[in-house]
């Protein structure tokens, strides 16, 4: 199987965790683009009442496209379940999200949920973080200055960039700095660095977030738990 | 003297710290306007030449109406000394800023300073954090939640409203929550679980930040050092 077929197959898979009366959360990316898909489907077919809070507006514009009752985070009490990706995922079921930029909703939507479910391909499971570049969400004002000092720990970042060159903004009007580290030894130490960094409003480490991880591989599906 | 002289004895008194060349990091607040005065008058009067950088829109704008030559902090390499004022100062010089909602761009131009002085009049020191109330900036998504989590700490949040009850929004656009906590024990465990509150974007506890404090007393100018 490609790797669209399977994104589209855990995409579907994962609205078999969506039950009636659930407020759900609805992560970012082209894998939870599936999951938003069949979900859509589930929800018309089966008449089910659910309340859907989404963590890009990207998401949110799909979501209320295919009739999907999108509430602000504001309006509801709980979340119970979080549909997400991940751009990577260790064997500690650690991650780094990020890659579509909406890493800061993503953990806020992540932080208030019951529940939460990445769901992946088998190319996103990696033995050690940080391969992928960690993005991390930092205020525009002085962030030259963040370069500066991220480049003299090793990190190597690179302002996030749009295919005409513009710096992408994310949601929430901050810039991004992907910081290319090749192996992340200590995930956790390096969160709180980053967290008491100022200027940096979030990083993508979602440390001890994820319940469960559907993986798409290529001879069927399988599920890890913590 | 009453408290308006004394702030503007100690903004005047300020401005010696201030040589030609620097380029200097310029705060917020009632106590800083009088700096911002004092010092367009002194390098007006010995030609001086040095950069301004300001930590709110606000004193940018008087900055620039006085003639100080306002420069963003990205077209700067380093900043020599910041001005700024404080909320509360306890005995070990640590601080708590941000009542004029500027703490977030305050504490980037003081992470890039190499000198941080603080003006204040007396009624500011105190031996125990806590009696003025923390503000935190924090991200508009999802803030509800967060108030829900700091009152369940006990830290009795409450979202800052301007005289026409409108949401105070920052430079950065963001909300500022004061935590009444009435007194802090522990700052830096505070601190700590602030910087790693998912939803904070900073908060205004300033602690090893400073490095004189300027006090006006009723019977003059007193300088402490760290």
């Amino acid at each position: 199987m490609n790797q669209e077929t399977l994104k589209k197959l855990v995409g579907k898979y994962a609205t078999r965790y969506v039950e009636d009366d659930m407020t759900v959360g609805v992560g970012s990316g082209t894998t939870v683009k599936y999951f938003v898909e069949a979900l859509a489907e589930k929800v018309k077919n089966n008449n089910l009442k659910i309340k859907c809070v989404a963590t890009s507006s990207q998401t949110a514009r799909q979501a209320k496209r295919l009739k999907l009752p999108v509430y602000s985070l504001c309006d509801i009490n709980q979340i119970d379940l979080t549909i997400d990706g991940a751009d990577e995922i260790d064997s500690n079921m650690n991650g780094i999200k990020g890659g579509g930029a909406a890493l800061l909703r993503e953990k806020i939507v992540a932080t208030n949920s019951q529940k939460n479910i990445w769901i992946v391909d088998h190319s996103k499971l990696v033995k050690n973080l940080g391969r992928f570049p960690l993005p991390v969400e930092v205020i525009p004002f002085g962030y030259e200055q963040l370069m500066k000092k991220f480049e003299a720990l090793g990190y190597q970042p690179v302002l996030r960039t749009n295919e005409t060159s513009a710096i992408v903004k994310t949601d929430s009007n901050n810039y991004i700095l992907d910081l290319h580290l090749g192996k992340i030894n200590d995930p956790i130490k390096l969160a709180t660095i980053l967290d008491s960094t100022v200027g940096v409003v979030e990083h993508g480490l979602f440390l001890n977030v994820v319940d469960e991880v559907v993986v798409g591989n290529s001879d069927g599906i399988s599920v890890l738990k913590r």
